[in-house]
Protein backbone atom coordinates (compact mmCIF):
# COMPACT_ATOMS: atom_id res chain seq x y z
CA UNK A 1 0.00 0.00 0.00
CA UNK A 2 2.80 2.55 0.44
CA UNK A 3 3.20 3.29 -3.48
CA UNK A 4 -0.45 4.63 -2.45
CA UNK A 5 1.62 7.82 -0.68
CA UNK A 6 3.24 8.66 -4.18
CA UNK A 7 -0.59 9.75 -5.32
CA UNK A 8 -1.21 11.75 -2.29
CA UNK A 9 0.18 15.66 -2.36
CA UNK A 10 1.95 17.03 0.39
CA UNK A 11 1.26 21.12 0.91
CA UNK A 12 3.34 22.65 3.41
CA UNK A 13 1.73 25.51 4.86
CA UNK A 14 -1.58 24.55 4.39
CA UNK A 15 -4.21 25.50 6.20
CA UNK A 16 -1.81 27.77 8.48
CA UNK A 17 1.86 27.96 8.81
CA UNK A 18 4.34 25.12 10.31
CA UNK A 19 1.32 22.13 9.10
CA UNK A 20 2.07 19.65 6.62
CA UNK A 21 -1.31 19.18 4.66
CA UNK A 22 -1.51 15.51 2.52
CA UNK A 23 -4.00 16.45 0.03
CA UNK A 24 -5.83 12.91 -1.38
CA UNK A 25 -7.56 14.57 -3.90
CA UNK A 26 -4.59 13.76 -6.39
CA UNK A 27 -5.49 10.38 -5.09
CA UNK A 28 -9.33 10.47 -5.76
CA UNK A 29 -9.11 11.37 -9.44
CA UNK A 30 -6.99 8.56 -9.66
CA UNK A 31 -9.60 6.07 -10.84
CA UNK A 32 -6.32 2.92 -10.08
CA UNK A 33 -5.78 5.04 -6.63
CA UNK A 34 -9.27 5.13 -5.74
CA UNK A 35 -10.17 2.12 -6.20
CA UNK A 36 -7.40 0.59 -4.73
CA UNK A 37 -7.27 2.88 -1.23
CA UNK A 38 -11.04 1.77 -1.11
CA UNK A 39 -10.22 -1.84 -1.43
CA UNK A 40 -7.51 -1.43 1.35
CA UNK A 41 -9.59 0.38 3.44
CA UNK A 42 -13.06 -1.52 2.98
CA UNK A 43 -11.80 -5.54 2.40
CA UNK A 44 -9.96 -5.63 5.92
CA UNK A 45 -13.61 -6.00 6.99
CA UNK A 46 -14.86 -8.41 4.06
CA UNK A 47 -16.25 -11.31 5.73
CA UNK A 48 -17.45 -9.79 8.64
CA UNK A 49 -21.25 -8.74 9.43
CA UNK A 50 -21.19 -4.38 9.38
CA UNK A 51 -24.57 -2.85 9.11
CA UNK A 52 -23.80 0.68 9.02
CA UNK A 53 -21.09 2.89 7.61
CA UNK A 54 -20.30 6.48 9.29
CA UNK A 55 -18.93 9.31 7.35
CA UNK A 56 -18.19 12.47 8.88
CA UNK A 57 -19.36 15.99 7.13
CA UNK A 58 -17.78 17.04 4.81
CA UNK A 59 -14.13 15.07 3.67
CA UNK A 60 -15.82 12.35 5.30
CA UNK A 61 -18.47 11.75 2.91
CA UNK A 62 -16.50 10.73 0.29
CA UNK A 63 -14.71 7.37 1.56
CA UNK A 64 -17.51 5.89 4.23
CA UNK A 65 -20.37 5.58 1.23
CA UNK A 66 -17.89 4.09 -0.74
CA UNK A 67 -16.69 1.43 1.65
CA UNK A 68 -20.81 1.18 2.45
CA UNK A 69 -21.14 0.25 -1.38
CA UNK A 70 -18.61 -2.33 -1.32
CA UNK A 71 -19.69 -4.10 2.06
CA UNK A 72 -23.06 -3.85 1.05
CA UNK A 73 -24.03 -2.24 3.83
CA UNK A 74 -26.04 1.33 4.85
CA UNK A 75 -24.74 4.83 5.10
CA UNK A 76 -25.16 7.21 7.72
CA UNK A 77 -24.11 10.49 7.43
CA UNK A 78 -22.57 12.55 11.08
CA UNK A 79 -23.21 16.11 10.00
CA UNK A 80 -22.16 19.65 12.09
CA UNK A 81 -24.93 20.94 13.70
CA UNK A 82 -29.08 21.74 12.15
CA UNK A 83 -27.76 20.48 9.54
CA UNK A 84 -29.66 16.82 9.69
CA UNK A 85 -33.77 17.64 9.19
CA UNK A 86 -34.97 14.78 11.88
CA UNK A 87 -34.47 13.92 15.38
CA UNK A 88 -30.62 14.21 16.33
CA UNK A 89 -28.53 13.10 18.82
CA UNK A 90 -25.56 15.30 19.84
CA UNK A 91 -22.02 14.78 20.93
CA UNK A 92 -19.15 17.91 21.82
CA UNK A 93 -15.96 17.57 21.18
CA UNK A 94 -12.63 19.51 21.65
CA UNK A 95 -10.72 21.82 19.02
CA UNK A 96 -7.40 23.78 19.76
CA UNK A 97 -10.14 26.47 20.23
CA UNK A 98 -13.11 26.32 21.89
CA UNK A 99 -15.48 23.27 21.17
CA UNK A 100 -17.32 22.28 18.18
CA UNK A 101 -20.47 19.77 17.99
CA UNK A 102 -21.70 16.97 15.80
CA UNK A 103 -25.07 15.23 14.89
CA UNK A 104 -26.40 11.70 13.91
CA UNK A 105 -30.62 11.13 12.99
CA UNK A 106 -31.46 8.96 16.25
CA UNK A 107 -32.87 6.63 14.00
CA UNK A 108 -29.95 6.08 11.73
CA UNK A 109 -28.45 3.27 14.08
CA UNK A 110 -30.50 0.79 15.16
CA UNK A 111 -30.07 -1.40 18.93
CA UNK A 112 -27.34 -4.05 18.57
CA UNK A 113 -26.21 -2.96 14.70
CA UNK A 114 -22.16 -3.04 13.65
CA UNK A 115 -21.62 0.03 12.67
CA UNK A 116 -18.00 0.64 11.24
CA UNK A 117 -16.59 4.47 11.23
CA UNK A 118 -14.65 5.58 8.16
CA UNK A 119 -12.88 8.51 7.69
CA UNK A 120 -9.82 10.01 5.59
CA UNK A 121 -7.89 10.96 8.07
CA UNK A 122 -6.74 10.33 11.81
CA UNK A 123 -5.14 12.99 13.33
CA UNK A 124 -5.60 13.70 17.37
CA UNK A 125 -8.77 11.28 17.16
CA UNK A 126 -11.03 13.51 19.23
CA UNK A 127 -13.67 13.60 16.21
CA UNK A 128 -13.78 10.03 15.81
CA UNK A 129 -13.94 9.68 19.65
CA UNK A 130 -17.05 11.90 19.45
CA UNK A 131 -18.77 10.01 16.58
CA UNK A 132 -18.29 7.18 18.52
CA UNK A 133 -19.97 7.83 21.35
CA UNK A 134 -22.82 9.23 19.20
CA UNK A 135 -22.66 5.69 17.76
CA UNK A 136 -23.26 3.92 21.15
CA UNK A 137 -26.04 6.23 22.43
CA UNK A 138 -27.99 5.14 19.84
CA UNK A 139 -26.99 1.14 21.13
CA UNK A 140 -25.11 0.64 18.05
CA UNK A 141 -22.19 -1.38 18.50
CA UNK A 142 -18.60 0.15 16.94
CA UNK A 143 -17.64 -2.33 14.91
CA UNK A 144 -14.25 -0.91 13.83
CA UNK A 145 -12.97 2.60 12.75
CA UNK A 146 -10.77 3.12 9.30
CA UNK A 147 -8.94 5.47 8.08
CA UNK A 148 -7.01 6.21 4.63
CA UNK A 149 -4.08 7.89 6.97
CA UNK A 150 -2.88 7.88 10.49
CA UNK A 151 -0.88 10.61 11.76
CA UNK A 152 0.73 8.31 14.51
CA UNK A 153 2.58 11.64 15.82
CA UNK A 154 -0.72 12.94 17.04
CA UNK A 155 -0.90 9.63 18.91
CA UNK A 156 -5.34 9.53 18.10
CA UNK A 157 -4.72 5.76 18.90
CA UNK A 158 -4.39 6.45 22.82
CA UNK A 159 -7.97 8.48 22.69
CA UNK A 160 -9.46 5.51 21.27
CA UNK A 161 -8.06 2.62 22.65
CA UNK A 162 -10.99 0.97 23.54
CA UNK A 163 -11.66 0.32 19.80
CA UNK A 164 -9.89 -1.63 16.57
CA UNK A 165 -8.64 0.78 14.51
CA UNK A 166 -6.79 0.08 10.88
CA UNK A 167 -4.95 2.57 9.23
CA UNK A 168 -3.73 1.93 5.18
CA UNK A 169 -1.08 4.69 5.37
CA UNK A 170 0.98 5.92 8.44
CA UNK A 171 3.08 8.80 8.40
CA UNK B 1 -37.13 3.02 -9.84
CA UNK B 2 -40.52 4.92 -8.07
CA UNK B 3 -40.06 2.85 -5.17
CA UNK B 4 -36.61 4.04 -4.37
CA UNK B 5 -39.14 7.14 -2.98
CA UNK B 6 -40.39 5.24 -0.31
CA UNK B 7 -37.05 5.36 1.15
CA UNK B 8 -37.22 8.91 1.14
CA UNK B 9 -38.30 10.69 4.64
CA UNK B 10 -40.46 13.62 3.23
CA UNK B 11 -40.12 16.90 6.26
CA UNK B 12 -42.20 19.55 6.15
CA UNK B 13 -41.09 23.33 6.72
CA UNK B 14 -37.31 22.11 6.67
CA UNK B 15 -34.72 24.19 6.47
CA UNK B 16 -37.51 26.87 6.64
CA UNK B 17 -41.48 27.68 6.94
CA UNK B 18 -43.16 26.18 3.66
CA UNK B 19 -39.90 23.96 2.34
CA UNK B 20 -40.57 20.24 2.07
CA UNK B 21 -37.10 18.45 2.56
CA UNK B 22 -36.50 15.14 0.45
CA UNK B 23 -34.81 13.66 3.56
CA UNK B 24 -32.10 11.33 1.59
CA UNK B 25 -31.10 9.94 4.87
CA UNK B 26 -33.67 7.28 4.74
CA UNK B 27 -32.45 5.75 2.03
CA UNK B 28 -29.02 6.06 2.45
CA UNK B 29 -28.65 4.16 5.60
CA UNK B 30 -30.70 0.63 3.45
CA UNK B 31 -28.15 -1.41 2.26
CA UNK B 32 -29.98 -2.29 -0.89
CA UNK B 33 -31.62 1.24 -1.26
CA UNK B 34 -27.87 2.71 -1.34
CA UNK B 35 -27.29 -0.04 -3.74
CA UNK B 36 -29.98 0.41 -6.19
CA UNK B 37 -29.60 4.37 -5.82
CA UNK B 38 -25.89 4.30 -6.95
CA UNK B 39 -26.84 1.53 -10.12
CA UNK B 40 -29.86 3.81 -10.89
CA UNK B 41 -26.93 6.55 -11.26
CA UNK B 42 -24.07 4.60 -12.76
CA UNK B 43 -25.80 2.43 -15.02
CA UNK B 44 -26.67 5.17 -17.03
CA UNK B 45 -23.18 6.01 -18.15
CA UNK B 46 -21.82 2.62 -18.26
CA UNK B 47 -20.27 1.83 -21.73
CA UNK B 48 -19.51 5.47 -22.50
CA UNK B 49 -15.54 7.00 -21.71
CA UNK B 50 -15.95 8.65 -17.93
CA UNK B 51 -12.59 9.74 -17.20
CA UNK B 52 -13.32 12.45 -13.77
CA UNK B 53 -17.01 12.26 -11.53
CA UNK B 54 -17.45 15.57 -10.04
CA UNK B 55 -19.32 15.97 -6.70
CA UNK B 56 -20.15 19.27 -4.60
CA UNK B 57 -19.30 19.81 -1.03
CA UNK B 58 -21.12 18.56 1.34
CA UNK B 59 -23.36 16.51 0.11
CA UNK B 60 -22.83 16.09 -3.15
CA UNK B 61 -19.62 13.99 -1.83
CA UNK B 62 -21.79 11.54 -1.05
CA UNK B 63 -23.19 9.71 -4.20
CA UNK B 64 -20.19 11.39 -6.77
CA UNK B 65 -17.17 9.01 -4.95
CA UNK B 66 -19.81 5.79 -5.33
CA UNK B 67 -20.54 6.44 -8.84
CA UNK B 68 -16.87 6.94 -9.89
CA UNK B 69 -16.15 3.71 -7.99
CA UNK B 70 -18.76 1.86 -10.05
CA UNK B 71 -17.40 3.26 -13.47
CA UNK B 72 -13.83 3.11 -12.37
CA UNK B 73 -13.62 6.71 -12.75
CA UNK B 74 -11.61 9.41 -10.92
CA UNK B 75 -13.15 11.51 -8.30
CA UNK B 76 -12.82 15.65 -8.23
CA UNK B 77 -14.27 17.42 -5.32
CA UNK B 78 -15.83 21.01 -5.73
CA UNK B 79 -15.58 22.60 -2.89
CA UNK B 80 -16.45 25.89 -1.35
CA UNK B 81 -13.63 28.72 -0.75
CA UNK B 82 -10.15 28.24 0.81
CA UNK B 83 -10.37 24.41 1.53
CA UNK B 84 -8.39 23.30 -1.20
CA UNK B 85 -4.97 23.33 -0.68
CA UNK B 86 -3.60 23.64 -4.12
CA UNK B 87 -3.94 26.20 -7.11
CA UNK B 88 -7.85 26.26 -7.76
CA UNK B 89 -10.65 27.89 -10.26
CA UNK B 90 -13.15 29.74 -8.84
CA UNK B 91 -16.72 30.42 -9.89
CA UNK B 92 -19.83 32.37 -8.76
CA UNK B 93 -23.14 31.54 -8.34
CA UNK B 94 -26.17 33.28 -7.16
CA UNK B 95 -28.24 32.58 -4.09
CA UNK B 96 -31.64 33.78 -2.77
CA UNK B 97 -30.02 36.26 -1.04
CA UNK B 98 -26.55 37.71 -2.74
CA UNK B 99 -23.35 35.66 -4.11
CA UNK B 100 -21.25 32.23 -3.11
CA UNK B 101 -18.63 30.58 -4.85
CA UNK B 102 -17.22 26.98 -5.60
CA UNK B 103 -13.35 26.22 -6.31
CA UNK B 104 -12.24 23.18 -7.99
CA UNK B 105 -8.50 22.33 -8.05
CA UNK B 106 -6.93 23.41 -11.70
CA UNK B 107 -5.19 19.74 -11.91
CA UNK B 108 -8.22 17.88 -10.93
CA UNK B 109 -9.41 17.49 -14.92
CA UNK B 110 -7.35 18.24 -18.06
CA UNK B 111 -7.98 19.25 -21.74
CA UNK B 112 -10.13 16.88 -22.99
CA UNK B 113 -11.34 14.31 -20.66
CA UNK B 114 -14.41 13.79 -19.96
CA UNK B 115 -16.45 14.93 -16.70
CA UNK B 116 -19.73 13.58 -15.41
CA UNK B 117 -21.22 15.61 -12.49
CA UNK B 118 -23.16 14.10 -10.14
CA UNK B 119 -25.37 15.69 -7.26
CA UNK B 120 -28.55 14.34 -5.04
CA UNK B 121 -30.71 17.27 -5.94
CA UNK B 122 -31.67 19.19 -9.34
CA UNK B 123 -33.50 22.46 -7.79
CA UNK B 124 -32.64 25.67 -9.63
CA UNK B 125 -29.75 24.41 -11.44
CA UNK B 126 -27.21 27.39 -9.87
CA UNK B 127 -24.77 25.50 -8.37
CA UNK B 128 -25.12 22.53 -11.62
CA UNK B 129 -24.39 25.40 -14.30
CA UNK B 130 -21.59 26.99 -12.14
CA UNK B 131 -19.84 23.51 -11.64
CA UNK B 132 -20.08 22.92 -15.24
CA UNK B 133 -18.54 26.07 -15.99
CA UNK B 134 -15.28 25.52 -13.76
CA UNK B 135 -15.38 21.79 -15.82
CA UNK B 136 -15.13 23.84 -19.25
CA UNK B 137 -12.58 26.08 -17.82
CA UNK B 138 -10.23 23.68 -17.26
CA UNK B 139 -10.54 22.22 -20.94
CA UNK B 140 -13.23 19.38 -19.71
CA UNK B 141 -15.98 18.02 -21.57
CA UNK B 142 -19.15 18.17 -19.56
CA UNK B 143 -20.49 14.71 -20.73
CA UNK B 144 -23.63 14.48 -18.64
CA UNK B 145 -24.95 15.77 -15.13
CA UNK B 146 -26.73 12.87 -12.93
CA UNK B 147 -29.14 13.65 -10.11
CA UNK B 148 -31.00 11.28 -7.47
CA UNK B 149 -33.95 13.72 -7.24
CA UNK B 150 -34.95 16.58 -9.64
CA UNK B 151 -37.40 19.08 -8.30
CA UNK B 152 -39.21 19.62 -11.80
CA UNK B 153 -41.24 22.77 -10.57
CA UNK B 154 -38.15 24.42 -10.26
CA UNK B 155 -36.86 24.19 -13.81
CA UNK B 156 -33.42 23.63 -13.48
CA UNK B 157 -33.33 21.94 -17.24
CA UNK B 158 -33.77 25.28 -18.38
CA UNK B 159 -30.74 26.62 -16.35
CA UNK B 160 -28.88 23.42 -17.84
CA UNK B 161 -30.10 23.02 -21.55
CA UNK B 162 -26.75 22.39 -23.41
CA UNK B 163 -26.10 19.51 -20.78
CA UNK B 164 -27.45 16.04 -21.17
CA UNK B 165 -29.03 15.22 -17.48
CA UNK B 166 -30.17 11.88 -16.20
CA UNK B 167 -32.25 12.05 -12.77
CA UNK B 168 -33.36 9.03 -11.27
CA UNK B 169 -36.32 10.43 -9.14
CA UNK B 170 -38.97 13.33 -9.92
CA UNK B 171 -41.11 15.36 -8.24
Amino acid sequence: MEDLKKLIREVPDFPKPGILFYDITTLLKDPIGLHRAVDALANHYVGRKIDRVVGIEARGFIFAPMVAYRLNAGFVPVRKPNKLPAKTASASYDLEYGKDALEIHQDAVSTGQEVLIIDDLLATGGTAAAVAKLVKSLGGHVAGLGFLIELEFLKGREKLSEYQIHSVLKY
